[in-house]
């Protein structure tokens, strides 16, 4: 939640009129985005959201973020497209950075997401599943079981200052998945980050997913198990296995599921769980105090991968095995 | 620069279900404002700014504030107009805030000023003044010289922290400003905050007046030499003559100087910059590292002050004293 990059009205102007969205009419940073700075940005054209891209993106990666965003909406995901500038090209330089310009989306994100919110973003997940299928360019996954390792290494002999055991925890929980991990599922393009902030509605209906910044190639049915983990549980941490039903079921009612992947839905969860507790324990262990954006609290996802390391079978997440 | 409370939809949509407005499109928190949160708010009807009061404005003086807003906007001063829930009431709250919706300007502030921007200043701020005459509410100038000797006994034993010898400069000043401030100049209702960021440009032309959060009952001429300080310096902190005449002369195709203005304007000058270095010295020396805030250099205005001290008559702010 910051501007780390001011931008000003001559750059800005000079900026946008290589894109032909016509004059500038205002533009003000918003305090949204982690890792990047973001304009929201009035034409006498329309409205579009500036990003400049700060250092904690890999620039090299820009192409598939870009591209991704672009193949999607061309099949009708409710995503920002990119604009391509005079050279034809969607990524520009602007103060110094990297600076893209995309559509604006309306809508805004729910705070307190109910079961049908759920079903919606779960339709909406396997549509960009389907979309993504025939995009060309690749993106490993640099958070997945190689990455989480690597993370841990960084802050293990520092993880106990975090929460009492938490070390332990995350080596135990490391080893488990190294050994129990599933290979072969269906992969493709997955969204990665699907919470609750990264989909705005207006009403009832999704109107747009954004931050596809850890967009990558990695299994379906991990994605699904994010949006687990994101979507399904309470403020007390407990799960609403209603709501994993509607997400489930939501998500199904484009791309069903195959047996593997329903198979491996529990270690999925539990891997998903470890992802955000790794990098949350990293954030938290490495903001500086009155940093301009506050690190989540790690042991949201202490109590959630506990949840799932006592989970069975697929059935615990509120469908049946059948169903 | 900072979004202090955060608002959910659900808290947002309630509120500004009163103001038949339609129904909420979207809301970002946008990175302005150094006092309070702003948020841009869509809705199928158009684009508001939604403002929460936060500590550091007197809850007492927002009547005033919204009430000269009003006032200003139907006299064709082109600053946001507060809108008006169902109770008829343009204060409201919100997520345990004081909170307006007021109507969204478009243009934005202008980074390196030129002269003809300088002019439309002065004409505007002209505008104001005359506008304001029939607004019946008051509030004193608590940022006058009264205020600025009690806010200097805040910091005086660590002035020099901010500066070799600001201390001795500033208590200097306010003795010669105590013995010469002048009386009886024509008073009425003033910006006193008239800044760049706070005037927006559609191209050549003057779109809008912001932030009148400092707005009170003072002197005409004071806000004249706010802006002389604000609009007229370069870089490098040499005074700008064209731009300073321009600012005049704009000034005065709307409401003429009187004599006695023209006269005090040296001094008035001097006031300004005094009021700017010692509000600026105190948030210097008291805004925690790492703070969502940066302040502003107090240095900048020792350099002005310097300037004005030296200022012998009108004419040398550009022009001639029976222009």
């Amino acid at each position: 939640m910051a501007v780390y990059t001011e931008v000003s009205d001559e750059e800005l102007a000079g900026f946008i009129a290589g894109y032909g969205i016509g004059s500038l009419l205002s533009y003000k940073g918003i305090a949204e985005g982690v890792e990047n700075t973001n304009y929201m940005v009035h034409t006498d054209q329309g409205t579009f959201i500036l990003t400049l891209y700060e250092r904690r993106v890999a620039h090299t990666d820009l192409p598939f973020f870009l591209g991704l965003m672009e193949h999607l909406a061309a099949r009708g995901v409710p995503c920002p497209v990119p604009l391509r500038n005079a050279r034809g090209e969607p990524l520009g330089v602007l103060a110094g950075r990297a600076a893209a310009l995309v559509t604006f989306l309306e809508g805004f994100w729910i705070r307190r997401p109910n079961a049908d919110h759920c079903a919606r973003v779960g339709t909406a997940l396997a549509g960009l599943h389907v979309a993504g299928a025939d995009f060309q360019l690749e993106r490993a996954n640099a958070l997945g079981p190689a990455g989480w390792a690597s993370l841990f290494d960084r802050f293990e002999d520092r993880a106990n200052d975090v929460a009492n055991g938490l070390g332990d925890l995350i080596a135990d929980e490391l080893a488990h998945l190294e050994r129990h991990w599933p290979q072969h599922l269906p992969t493709g393009v997955i969204h990665a980050d699907l919470f609750p902030d990264n989909v705005f509605f207006i009403g009832a209906e999704l109107s747009g997913l954004i931050d596809f910044y850890f967009a990558c190639n990695d299994a379906f049915a991990y994605d699904l198990a994010i949006c687990l983990n994101a979507w399904c549980f309470e403020p007390d941490f407990t799960f609403n296995v209603t709501k994993g039903r509607a997400l489930i079921r939501g998500y199904e009612r484009v791309r069903p599921l195959t047996q593997p992947e329903r198979t491996a839905l529990p270690v999925l969860a539990r891997g998903a769980a470890l992802r955000f507790l790794i990098t949350r324990s990293y954030d938290w262990l490495n903001t500086p105090a009155g940093a301009q954006v506050k690190p989540h609290d790690p042991n949201d996802y202490v109590r959630r991968l506990r949840f799932h390391q006592a989970v069975a079978t697929f059935s615990d997440y509120g469908v049946e095995p059948g169903a």
